[in-house]
């Protein structure tokens, strides 16, 4: 029997994160019963956003421009500093913390060579390029502390000395074993008002 | 400042049943980072479900053709079976119970005057045409037990009788392998109410 176009929206809601096929169909279900629009326009972004998001050409933060709104905000004070995070959603965490107005970079993963991940999949000659040009004073490491999360760290810190720019992490609050997404809004502002040198 | 489409993404998918800002974070970012084609595939199943999925116009049920496919299926034996349900989640849940292979009719929803939910929302007059068409001899209320879910039940019971068809409804009780103490007091009034020579 063929499958019917409601049995395939229930199977592709299942790429979601966590969702299941109970939680698929009752999506499913409920946005036919109540909230024809609010999915149509649901797929109509859906498909903008694959389709036309890419990456930040500083940062590497998630955009539909060639720059992020927060590159391309004059009033964020600390233009200094440069923080360094694994995916997006920390970049997310750090900066609901309301305590940080530098710039960000976003590795998007962690150096892993049995995944193929090395530098040049974490933009990390981008971010050297970053530092030669100048105006970065401090890079301030907000990665994991897993054993990928503190190799990165390192190379990092040797790129940070060889271009003469302070290199500091974000150290207290952060659970060990912890995912920084996951943590609360003022445990981050701590971390970063106690970041040490790296 | 203006949302980015990102931003709007993330708001969107909060339409979805159980998804606050946190999760429809999360399942952007994850579609951003992995899987793109599926977030397309998606977004055109999902705009097809909205915009083409109606009722079957026999039993109501959720279909894109004029008949479902369970009315179109010619191997289901208990074509004098009516299975009247509340819901198309309540219709896969009897479904996927593989004990059923009669026809159904789904109400979507229990008759409500106050909230201007009547016997014509219900399809109550085309749920009497089904059976004054005759081959339905047995119809099973599969209603929920509540105020509303009786009242309709009752009104259904008054078409099958003016209509010679036999009416029954499932047993309410204590679910297979569920706990006493963890059943709603209402599940065991009915338990007790429905109980059966041992
Ligand atoms: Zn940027
Ligand atoms: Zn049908």
């Amino acid at each position: 029997m063929q499958t019917s176009l409601l049995e395939k929206l229930i199977d592709e809601l299942q790429c979601l994160p966590g969702v299941g096929p109970k939680t698929a169909q009752r999506m499913a279900y409920n946005l036919l019963q109540h909230k024809r629009q609010a999915g149509i326009d649901l797929a109509a972004t859906l498909n903008k956003v694959m389709v036309e998001v890419g990456q930040c050409q500083s940062c590497r933060n998630y955009t539909e421009n060639d720059l992020c709104d927060i590159c391309l905000n004059p009033r964020r004070e600390q233009q200094n500093l440069l923080c360094v995070v694994e995916t997006v959603s920390d970049l997310a965490a750090v900066e609901n913390s309301g305590q940080y107005s530098g710039r960000y970079f976003v590795l998007h993963g962690t150096l892993s060579p049995i995944d193929g991940i090395g530098p040049s999949e974490l933009g990390l000659s981008e971010l050297e390029s970053l530092m030669s040009q100048g105006g970065v004073e401090e890079v301030i490491l907000a990665l994991n502390p897993s054993v990928e999360g503190e190799a990165t760290s390192h190379y990092i810190a040797d790129i940070c000395k060889s271009n003469n720019v302070a290199i500091t992490r974000i150290a207290h609050g952060i659970p060990v074993g912890g995912e920084l997404e996951m943590v609360d809004t003022s445990t981050i502002s701590h971390a970063l008002m106690g970041r040490k040198q790296f």
